[in-house]
């Protein structure tokens, strides 16, 4: 199989990350911290390590990283912790239903009301599409570092120093960009940051994470068990006991670990050199196919992360990807759950075939597509 | 070592369940049903066969199994997605923090109103404890089918015929009596039965489900990705689509798929008749040992879980667990996130030591247990 649909989850995992998770499957399926036991007590140090590692590679404390079982609950934990009655939220043109659904059902609800900020391939003009938007009552904005469907970037450095200036919390989901694209917390001034594990991090599916900075409180979506204050009827203050309620996914987690160290011990910047030379050929290679239609330029390195969108002939964007899938190529078709991106690059009525390389994609198999796309 | 804490979660994992883990991080690492190739196809398949298998052992459809992280967030997601403003909830006096916390939270923000009706050696007490507390505006009873702390069981078919009767939503907490006590949603009368996945079903830890029956709607906690409907603003109303948001922990769904079989391949009476010898044998021990203080009967099947609390000499629970661990023996020492069990126990100064046995508990090791009980 080819496989182009990592944008959706990385696959294969390295074979660290599945000896990671196997390894936790056997050696670390305990309740870490609530046992004073030695297998217990390794168990709760195993997942602290992994806290350390998501907390290093995005610049926050490792007690403030809390995992969650994707990055869309992450998000609704950031968002509907971050609103109050009354609060104006404002999310780029470009989001993820893990975003619009989210705000759509708080509006819905009478909490909040919120705007749209159009992106634009100018970051100026980008910028200054969020600043319009600003009201007395802003309280929350919502970004994604890189759409899930075109690849473009927001300039999430420049909106982090708006949202700063205006006092109002900025939080990025990273789905596509995190263990890509160099993402710093505190540099790019963003006080909540949601990933999720199982993609361009390499763990296993099922993993996420929510990262806070100091000083920032969120009220709980989740409330539970977390072996600590239990006479306190609510969540405990402090993190990651306030997001945790409940059994962690230890072998996620220690996947996710493995897979960060995968990451790092190759490069950030080298895989994500290597994903551009693949989307390279791969949009070379379209650009010259006269039934293909492309809807943005192509990726480079400061203002792209590595996804092409296309259509081919007259054919739905399914069509496409079945008649690919005979010849054992997986890429994706549809909305790709963001109908906001599609109506803003007009591809609502059909959507968009979708191409995600990973570090594991060879040139062979992006001419292997090129060629067999000729053929259908 | 010997593992008495496999209320916390079980171990070991059967080897059929890590090889399914295994495998599904090596074949099923696809994201189900948003891709048309074969990899995605196949692995919605091996995610919906799980389903059946829930629906099948606890009687609810299996597109109404919506699997979650932990039983934590199935009982957040079947309470609050239950209640109106107004509506006042009934609880039982030995829930978890995984309820108390959630209805607390739901009291505070002035949504719901809630009462907790006592737990009575005598079922008919019992029942009447709920009955006794039921108003015009009483929308949910929640009530856990053991004790996590002292293994006493609520007659859930009772409160459930109870809660049918007065037209009350029946939400039932499984996390110590999926996979050992026979539950049956449809006679049994439980609206929305919650449960982890890692616990008595032998999955991985970052395994739970929701299981809602026919007609139950739910508002959502968590909104994001279906994969369906996606230019629908509102999370679709279909299950589990509704209640499954972004990406699934397909090693850890396909894990639960084989600890299931494995419950089923030995026999779920056989695993509880098994569970009550061991006991047997720990609560016999205990009681011919003068220095040990015993809150509760004997186990027995009609209406235990297999469960014991326990306190020794003088000792802090915590001391107890610790001078047992020296000794490599697995036992979790205070509140268990469950502060109102020990309140109406009278323990919550110290709370208890608690140990659970598996299937995988031999005889042998409960008397090693017993024996080393009397050397510290």
């Amino acid at each position: 199989m080819i496989y182009l649909d990592n944008g959706a989850t990385s696959y294969p995992k390295p074979a660290a990350v599945i000896n990671a998770s196997l390894n936790a499957c056997k050696k670390f399926s305990f309740n870490s911290g609530r046992g004073g036991y030695s297998a217990s007590v390794k168990t709760a140090e195993k997942i602290y390590s992994v806290r350390e590692k998501v907390g290093s590679m995005f610049n926050y404390e490792p007690q403030n990283i809390a995992f969650t079982m994707n990055c869309t609950q992450a998000l609704n934990m950031a968002i509907k912790g971050s609103v109050k009655r009354g609060d104006h939220v404002i999310i780029s043109s470009l989001e993820h239903n893990a975003v619009w659904r989210v705000v759509n059902h708080l509006r819905n609800d009478g909490i909040i009301d919120y705007d749209i900020a159009d992106f634009c391939f100018d970051n100026d003009e980008t910028v200054s599409n969020f600043e319009r938007l600003i009201r007395q009552n802003t309280s929350v904005i919502v970004c994604t570092a890189a759409s899930n469907v075109f690849g473009v970037r927001f300039p999430i450095d420049r909106i982090g120093r708006l949202a700063r200036k205006h006092r109002i919390r900025f939080i990025v989901d990273a789905a596509q960009a995190a263990g890509i694209i160099s993402i710093d917390g505190v540099k790019d001034g963003i006080d909540i940051l949601c990933a999720p594990g199982h993609k361009c991090l390499y763990g296993n599916m099922g993993t996420g994470f929510i990262a806070v900075q100091e000083k920032i409180f969120l009220e709980t979506i989740i409330d539970g068990g977390t072996g600590s204050e239990s006479t306190n009827p609510n969540q405990p203050d402090f993190l990651p006991d306030r997001l945790e309620a409940g059994t962690l996914n230890n072998c996620g987690i220690l996947s996710l670990g493995a897979g960060i160290d995968f990451v790092n011990s190759i490069g950030m910047d080298k895989i994500f050199n290597h994903e551009l030379r693949m989307t390279d050929i791969l949009y070379n290679g379209l650009s010259r196919n006269e039934n293909v239609f492309l809807y943005c330029p192509k990726p480079v390195k400061s203002v792209s992360a590595p996804i092409i969108s296309f259509n081919y002939k007259d054919y739905s964007s399914e069509k496409t990807a079945l008649l690919l899938a005979k010849y054992n190529i997986a890429v994706r078709a549809g909305l790709h759950c963001s109908p906001l991106a599609h109506k803003f690059f007009n591809t609502l009525d059909r959507g968009t075939v979708r191409l995600c390389p990973s570090v594991f994609t060879s040139a062979r198999e992006c001419e292997i597509f090129l060629n067999t796309l000729k053929k259908i």
